[in-house]
Protein backbone atom coordinates (compact mmCIF):
# COMPACT_ATOMS: atom_id res chain seq x y z
CA UNK A 1 0.00 0.00 0.00
CA UNK A 2 1.28 3.44 -0.53
CA UNK A 3 1.65 5.60 1.90
CA UNK A 4 1.53 9.55 1.23
CA UNK A 5 4.11 11.71 2.77
CA UNK A 6 1.28 14.31 3.76
CA UNK A 7 -0.07 11.50 6.04
CA UNK A 8 3.24 10.71 7.47
CA UNK A 9 4.02 14.14 8.13
CA UNK A 10 0.71 14.23 10.17
CA UNK A 11 1.88 11.28 11.76
CA UNK A 12 4.85 13.10 12.75
CA UNK A 13 3.45 16.12 13.97
CA UNK A 14 0.98 14.27 16.49
CA UNK A 15 3.60 11.56 17.94
CA UNK A 16 7.03 13.37 17.27
CA UNK A 17 8.06 9.96 15.51
CA UNK A 18 11.08 10.19 13.11
CA UNK A 19 10.22 9.31 9.82
CA UNK A 20 10.46 5.74 9.14
CA UNK A 21 9.00 4.30 11.98
CA UNK A 22 5.67 6.93 11.45
CA UNK A 23 5.81 5.49 7.64
CA UNK A 24 5.93 1.68 8.90
CA UNK A 25 3.38 2.72 11.28
CA UNK A 26 1.09 3.82 8.87
CA UNK A 27 1.67 0.52 6.54
CA UNK A 28 1.20 -1.80 9.55
CA UNK A 29 -2.38 -0.07 9.99
CA UNK A 30 -3.79 0.71 6.16
CA UNK A 31 -3.00 4.25 6.44
CA UNK A 32 -5.16 4.59 9.20
CA UNK A 33 -3.91 7.58 10.99
CA UNK A 34 -5.57 6.52 14.84
CA UNK A 35 -4.06 3.13 14.77
CA UNK A 36 -0.51 4.27 13.80
CA UNK A 37 -1.03 6.63 16.79
CA UNK A 38 -1.31 3.81 18.98
CA UNK A 39 1.31 1.10 16.96
CA UNK A 40 3.58 4.27 17.85
CA UNK A 41 2.49 4.86 21.37
CA UNK A 42 3.15 0.90 22.39
CA UNK A 43 6.67 1.36 20.60
CA UNK A 44 7.39 3.82 22.26
CA UNK A 45 6.71 2.40 25.51
CA UNK A 46 8.42 -0.32 25.17
CA UNK A 47 11.34 1.51 24.92
CA UNK A 48 10.38 3.52 28.09
CA UNK A 49 10.41 0.55 29.87
CA UNK A 50 13.91 -0.16 28.58
CA UNK A 51 15.37 3.20 29.48
CA UNK A 52 14.32 2.97 33.23
CA UNK A 53 17.74 1.37 34.02
CA UNK A 54 19.20 4.33 32.64
CA UNK A 55 20.80 7.11 35.07
CA UNK A 56 18.72 9.89 35.73
CA UNK A 57 20.35 13.09 37.60
CA UNK A 58 19.07 16.20 35.64
CA UNK A 59 15.17 17.14 35.93
CA UNK A 60 13.75 20.11 38.13
CA UNK A 61 12.59 20.44 41.06
CA UNK A 62 9.09 22.62 40.89
CA UNK A 63 6.92 23.69 43.50
CA UNK A 64 3.16 24.43 43.42
CA UNK A 65 1.26 26.83 46.15
CA UNK A 66 -2.38 26.78 46.49
CA UNK A 67 -4.77 28.31 48.30
CA UNK A 68 -2.54 31.48 48.78
CA UNK A 69 0.05 29.39 50.56
CA UNK A 70 -2.89 27.11 52.71
CA UNK A 71 -1.04 24.28 50.59
CA UNK A 72 2.72 23.63 49.06
CA UNK A 73 3.75 20.95 47.28
CA UNK A 74 7.67 20.86 45.88
CA UNK A 75 8.33 18.14 43.76
CA UNK A 76 11.97 16.40 41.84
CA UNK A 77 11.30 14.97 38.67
CA UNK A 78 14.56 13.88 36.87
CA UNK A 79 15.67 13.08 33.53
CA UNK A 80 18.82 12.33 31.91
CA UNK A 81 20.26 15.64 30.35
CA UNK A 82 19.48 19.16 30.80
CA UNK A 83 18.78 19.58 27.10
CA UNK A 84 15.79 17.18 28.10
CA UNK A 85 14.78 19.03 31.50
CA UNK A 86 14.11 22.40 29.42
CA UNK A 87 12.08 20.97 27.53
CA UNK A 88 8.24 22.19 27.59
CA UNK A 89 7.00 18.45 27.67
CA UNK A 90 8.89 18.06 30.74
CA UNK A 91 8.52 20.92 32.57
CA UNK A 92 4.42 20.05 32.07
CA UNK A 93 4.81 17.04 33.29
CA UNK A 94 6.46 18.20 36.13
CA UNK A 95 3.61 21.26 36.69
CA UNK A 96 1.57 18.43 36.68
CA UNK A 97 2.97 16.08 38.58
CA UNK A 98 2.93 18.83 41.46
CA UNK A 99 -0.71 20.00 40.66
CA UNK A 100 -2.02 15.96 41.51
CA UNK A 101 0.36 15.77 44.32
CA UNK A 102 -1.67 18.64 45.92
CA UNK A 103 -4.99 17.18 44.53
CA UNK A 104 -4.68 13.52 45.13
CA UNK A 105 -2.45 13.53 48.62
CA UNK A 106 -0.33 10.47 47.93
CA UNK A 107 1.90 9.41 50.92
CA UNK A 108 4.78 7.56 48.46
CA UNK A 109 6.48 8.30 44.87
CA UNK A 110 5.97 4.50 44.36
CA UNK A 111 4.78 0.49 45.33
CA UNK A 112 8.12 -0.28 46.41
CA UNK A 113 8.31 2.94 48.76
CA UNK A 114 5.69 1.65 51.30
CA UNK A 115 7.64 0.51 54.31
CA UNK A 116 7.14 -3.47 54.48
CA UNK A 117 5.44 -2.82 58.37
CA UNK A 118 2.73 -0.34 56.65
CA UNK A 119 2.07 -3.11 54.63
CA UNK A 120 1.87 -5.47 56.98
CA UNK A 121 -0.71 -3.50 59.20
CA UNK A 122 -2.85 -2.63 56.40
CA UNK A 123 -2.93 -6.30 55.09
CA UNK A 124 -3.88 -7.82 58.72
CA UNK A 125 -6.72 -5.11 58.63
CA UNK A 126 -8.50 -6.15 55.74
CA UNK A 127 -8.05 -10.19 56.76
CA UNK A 128 -9.60 -9.08 59.84
CA UNK A 129 -12.44 -6.69 58.34
CA UNK A 130 -13.25 -9.77 55.78
CA UNK A 131 -12.97 -12.01 58.32
CA UNK A 132 -15.82 -10.29 60.81
CA UNK A 133 -18.09 -9.72 57.59
CA UNK A 134 -18.02 -13.93 58.11
CA UNK A 135 -15.96 -14.53 55.13
CA UNK A 136 -14.19 -17.73 54.45
CA UNK A 137 -10.07 -18.10 55.20
CA UNK A 138 -9.23 -18.36 51.58
CA UNK A 139 -11.93 -15.87 50.55
CA UNK A 140 -10.54 -13.26 53.59
CA UNK A 141 -7.07 -13.97 52.03
CA UNK A 142 -7.99 -12.59 48.22
CA UNK A 143 -10.05 -9.55 49.57
CA UNK A 144 -6.86 -8.16 51.64
CA UNK A 145 -4.75 -8.52 48.40
CA UNK A 146 -7.58 -6.75 46.37
CA UNK A 147 -7.94 -4.26 49.24
CA UNK A 148 -4.22 -3.18 49.33
CA UNK A 149 -4.51 -2.99 45.45
CA UNK A 150 -7.26 -0.17 46.36
CA UNK A 151 -4.59 1.26 49.04
CA UNK A 152 -1.62 1.37 46.90
CA UNK A 153 -3.58 3.12 44.53
CA UNK A 154 -4.81 5.83 46.57
CA UNK A 155 -1.12 6.03 48.29
CA UNK A 156 1.03 5.64 45.68
CA UNK A 157 1.75 8.58 42.89
CA UNK A 158 2.56 6.67 40.00
CA UNK A 159 -0.03 4.50 40.82
CA UNK A 160 -3.00 7.35 40.91
CA UNK A 161 -5.11 7.41 38.34
CA UNK A 162 -3.96 11.04 36.76
CA UNK A 163 -6.31 14.32 37.42
CA UNK A 164 -7.00 14.90 34.24
CA UNK A 165 -7.61 12.05 32.65
CA UNK A 166 -8.48 9.58 35.03
CA UNK A 167 -7.99 6.38 32.15
CA UNK A 168 -4.36 7.01 32.86
CA UNK A 169 -2.00 6.41 36.16
CA UNK A 170 0.53 8.98 36.94
CA UNK A 171 2.82 6.25 36.00
CA UNK A 172 1.73 5.60 32.52
CA UNK A 173 1.80 9.55 31.87
CA UNK A 174 5.48 9.32 33.15
CA UNK A 175 6.25 6.45 30.71
CA UNK A 176 4.68 8.60 28.02
CA UNK A 177 6.90 11.49 28.12
CA UNK A 178 9.68 9.23 28.86
CA UNK A 179 8.81 7.68 25.35
CA UNK A 180 8.42 11.17 23.87
CA UNK A 181 11.85 12.47 24.90
CA UNK A 182 13.60 9.15 24.72
CA UNK A 183 15.14 9.75 28.07
CA UNK A 184 14.35 7.77 31.05
CA UNK A 185 12.03 9.70 33.54
CA UNK A 186 11.62 9.46 37.20
CA UNK A 187 10.16 10.58 40.57
CA UNK A 188 12.48 11.42 42.92
CA UNK A 189 10.85 12.70 45.62
CA UNK A 190 7.94 14.91 46.89
CA UNK A 191 7.02 17.27 49.69
CA UNK A 192 3.36 18.06 50.35
CA UNK A 193 2.67 20.89 53.16
CA UNK A 194 -1.33 22.15 54.42
CA UNK A 195 -0.97 24.80 57.08
CA UNK A 196 -1.37 23.37 60.24
CA UNK A 197 -0.96 19.69 59.68
CA UNK A 198 1.55 17.52 60.32
CA UNK B 1 11.31 66.42 79.93
CA UNK B 2 8.78 67.43 77.13
CA UNK B 3 8.29 64.34 74.24
CA UNK B 4 7.28 66.45 71.28
CA UNK B 5 4.71 65.04 69.06
CA UNK B 6 6.87 64.68 66.01
CA UNK B 7 9.32 62.74 67.86
CA UNK B 8 6.24 60.32 69.01
CA UNK B 9 5.33 60.16 65.33
CA UNK B 10 8.70 59.19 64.17
CA UNK B 11 9.04 56.72 66.71
CA UNK B 12 5.73 55.11 65.48
CA UNK B 13 6.79 55.02 62.09
CA UNK B 14 10.24 53.11 63.07
CA UNK B 15 8.56 51.08 65.41
CA UNK B 16 4.84 50.34 64.55
CA UNK B 17 4.41 50.40 68.46
CA UNK B 18 1.57 52.80 69.93
CA UNK B 19 1.76 56.42 70.96
CA UNK B 20 1.45 55.30 74.89
CA UNK B 21 4.67 52.72 74.28
CA UNK B 22 6.12 55.21 72.09
CA UNK B 23 6.26 58.53 74.59
CA UNK B 24 7.29 56.27 77.54
CA UNK B 25 10.62 54.75 75.69
CA UNK B 26 11.41 58.89 74.56
CA UNK B 27 10.61 59.55 78.02
CA UNK B 28 12.66 57.21 79.82
CA UNK B 29 15.37 57.23 77.21
CA UNK B 30 15.30 62.00 77.51
CA UNK B 31 14.18 61.69 73.61
CA UNK B 32 16.82 59.59 72.02
CA UNK B 33 15.06 58.08 69.62
CA UNK B 34 17.96 55.20 69.37
CA UNK B 35 17.58 53.91 72.44
CA UNK B 36 13.63 54.55 72.48
CA UNK B 37 13.62 51.99 69.73
CA UNK B 38 16.23 49.58 71.76
CA UNK B 39 14.01 49.95 74.95
CA UNK B 40 10.82 48.92 72.36
CA UNK B 41 12.64 46.23 71.18
CA UNK B 42 13.67 45.10 74.19
CA UNK B 43 10.19 45.08 75.93
CA UNK B 44 8.62 43.32 71.76
CA UNK B 45 10.87 40.58 72.41
CA UNK B 46 9.79 40.00 75.81
CA UNK B 47 6.20 39.72 75.26
CA UNK B 48 7.10 37.71 71.93
CA UNK B 49 8.66 35.35 74.62
CA UNK B 50 5.97 35.63 76.45
CA UNK B 51 3.45 34.30 73.21
CA UNK B 52 4.92 31.67 71.95
CA UNK B 53 3.03 29.44 74.10
CA UNK B 54 0.09 30.67 72.10
CA UNK B 55 -1.59 28.18 69.41
CA UNK B 56 -0.01 28.73 65.52
CA UNK B 57 -2.06 27.05 62.75
CA UNK B 58 -2.85 29.34 60.80
CA UNK B 59 0.52 31.24 58.57
CA UNK B 60 1.91 30.23 54.99
CA UNK B 61 3.42 27.41 52.93
CA UNK B 62 5.96 29.12 50.74
CA UNK B 63 8.39 27.79 47.95
CA UNK B 64 11.56 29.39 46.96
CA UNK B 65 12.92 27.74 43.53
CA UNK B 66 16.56 28.34 42.59
CA UNK B 67 18.53 28.61 39.37
CA UNK B 68 16.08 27.29 37.46
CA UNK B 69 14.69 24.32 39.17
CA UNK B 70 17.93 23.19 40.16
CA UNK B 71 17.10 23.65 43.78
CA UNK B 72 13.91 24.16 45.75
CA UNK B 73 12.76 24.60 48.91
CA UNK B 74 9.19 24.24 50.84
CA UNK B 75 8.79 26.07 54.12
CA UNK B 76 5.59 26.03 56.57
CA UNK B 77 5.43 29.26 59.08
CA UNK B 78 2.46 29.71 61.43
CA UNK B 79 1.54 32.51 63.17
CA UNK B 80 -2.04 32.53 64.76
CA UNK B 81 -4.18 34.54 62.58
CA UNK B 82 -5.05 34.30 59.18
CA UNK B 83 -5.09 38.05 59.21
CA UNK B 84 -1.58 38.33 60.37
CA UNK B 85 -0.63 36.07 57.77
CA UNK B 86 -1.63 38.24 54.90
CA UNK B 87 0.45 41.05 56.37
CA UNK B 88 3.51 42.26 54.17
CA UNK B 89 5.82 41.73 57.41
CA UNK B 90 4.83 38.22 57.30
CA UNK B 91 5.27 37.23 53.80
CA UNK B 92 8.71 39.00 53.98
CA UNK B 93 9.28 36.58 56.83
CA UNK B 94 8.37 33.59 54.92
CA UNK B 95 10.21 34.70 52.39
CA UNK B 96 13.99 35.58 53.91
CA UNK B 97 13.34 31.81 55.17
CA UNK B 98 13.03 30.22 52.17
CA UNK B 99 15.93 31.98 51.12
CA UNK B 100 17.73 31.39 54.05
CA UNK B 101 17.13 27.28 53.68
CA UNK B 102 18.32 27.39 50.10
CA UNK B 103 21.36 29.08 50.67
CA UNK B 104 22.65 27.60 54.38
CA UNK B 105 21.35 24.14 54.32
CA UNK B 106 19.75 24.07 57.38
CA UNK B 107 19.16 20.11 58.24
CA UNK B 108 16.32 20.46 61.13
CA UNK B 109 14.26 23.74 62.70
CA UNK B 110 15.45 23.99 66.35
CA UNK B 111 18.32 21.94 68.61
CA UNK B 112 15.24 20.12 70.04
CA UNK B 113 14.59 18.57 66.34
CA UNK B 114 18.22 16.84 66.46
CA UNK B 115 17.93 13.63 67.10
CA UNK B 116 19.74 12.11 70.73
CA UNK B 117 21.68 9.71 68.26
CA UNK B 118 23.07 12.22 66.34
CA UNK B 119 23.89 14.70 69.26
CA UNK B 120 25.99 11.44 70.90
CA UNK B 121 27.64 10.91 67.68
CA UNK B 122 28.69 14.44 66.96
CA UNK B 123 29.59 14.81 70.99
CA UNK B 124 31.46 11.23 70.11
CA UNK B 125 33.50 12.73 67.58
CA UNK B 126 34.88 15.67 68.83
CA UNK B 127 35.68 14.14 71.91
CA UNK B 128 38.22 11.56 70.12
CA UNK B 129 39.09 14.52 68.18
CA UNK B 130 40.02 16.48 71.25
CA UNK B 131 42.05 13.58 72.78
CA UNK B 132 43.91 12.78 69.07
CA UNK B 133 45.16 16.43 69.79
CA UNK B 134 46.39 15.49 73.33
CA UNK B 135 44.22 17.90 75.21
CA UNK B 136 43.54 16.30 78.97
CA UNK B 137 40.14 14.86 79.55
CA UNK B 138 38.63 17.63 81.09
CA UNK B 139 39.59 20.34 78.52
CA UNK B 140 38.40 17.65 76.40
CA UNK B 141 34.82 17.44 76.95
CA UNK B 142 34.59 21.44 77.13
CA UNK B 143 36.45 21.25 73.67
CA UNK B 144 33.31 19.05 72.68
CA UNK B 145 30.85 20.84 74.22
CA UNK B 146 32.37 24.03 72.40
CA UNK B 147 32.28 22.17 68.66
CA UNK B 148 28.76 20.87 69.57
CA UNK B 149 27.19 24.70 69.63
CA UNK B 150 29.04 25.40 66.56
CA UNK B 151 27.33 22.31 64.74
CA UNK B 152 23.82 23.82 66.01
CA UNK B 153 24.19 27.37 64.77
CA UNK B 154 25.14 25.02 61.17
CA UNK B 155 22.99 22.62 61.18
CA UNK B 156 19.56 24.03 63.11
CA UNK B 157 17.90 27.04 61.02
CA UNK B 158 16.85 28.84 63.84
CA UNK B 159 20.25 29.14 65.32
CA UNK B 160 21.70 30.48 61.93
CA UNK B 161 23.35 33.81 61.67
CA UNK B 162 20.54 35.20 59.06
CA UNK B 163 22.22 35.38 55.62
CA UNK B 164 21.44 38.87 55.49
CA UNK B 165 22.71 40.39 58.71
CA UNK B 166 25.08 37.90 60.49
CA UNK B 167 24.44 39.70 63.43
CA UNK B 168 21.34 38.32 63.94
CA UNK B 169 20.18 34.68 63.75
CA UNK B 170 17.31 33.63 62.37
CA UNK B 171 15.34 32.69 65.31
CA UNK B 172 16.16 36.43 66.09
CA UNK B 173 14.87 37.42 63.03
CA UNK B 174 11.51 35.70 63.85
CA UNK B 175 10.88 37.09 67.73
CA UNK B 176 11.01 40.04 66.13
CA UNK B 177 8.11 39.98 63.94
CA UNK B 178 6.12 37.91 66.48
CA UNK B 179 7.21 41.58 68.41
CA UNK B 180 5.73 43.63 65.43
CA UNK B 181 2.59 41.42 64.90
CA UNK B 182 1.87 40.43 68.38
CA UNK B 183 1.50 37.01 67.33
CA UNK B 184 2.94 33.63 68.01
CA UNK B 185 5.49 32.56 65.04
CA UNK B 186 6.89 29.67 64.64
CA UNK B 187 8.95 27.90 61.88
CA UNK B 188 6.79 24.64 61.54
CA UNK B 189 8.87 22.19 58.75
CA UNK B 190 10.76 22.96 55.64
CA UNK B 191 11.65 20.48 52.69
CA UNK B 192 15.13 21.66 50.64
CA UNK B 193 15.85 19.43 47.53
CA UNK B 194 19.13 19.91 45.35
CA UNK B 195 18.68 18.16 41.96
CA UNK B 196 20.58 14.62 41.98
CA UNK B 197 20.89 14.50 45.89
CA UNK B 198 19.38 12.63 48.72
Amino acid sequence: MEISASLVKELRALTGAGVIDCRNALAECRGDLEKAQQVLRAKGLAAAARKSGRVAKEGLVTSYIHGEGRLGVLVEINCETDFVARTQDFKTLAREIALQIAASDPRYVARGDVPADVVTAERAAYVTKARAEGKPEGQAAAEAERQLEVFYKAACLLEQPFIRDESRSVGELTKEVTAKTGENIQVRRFARFRLGEG
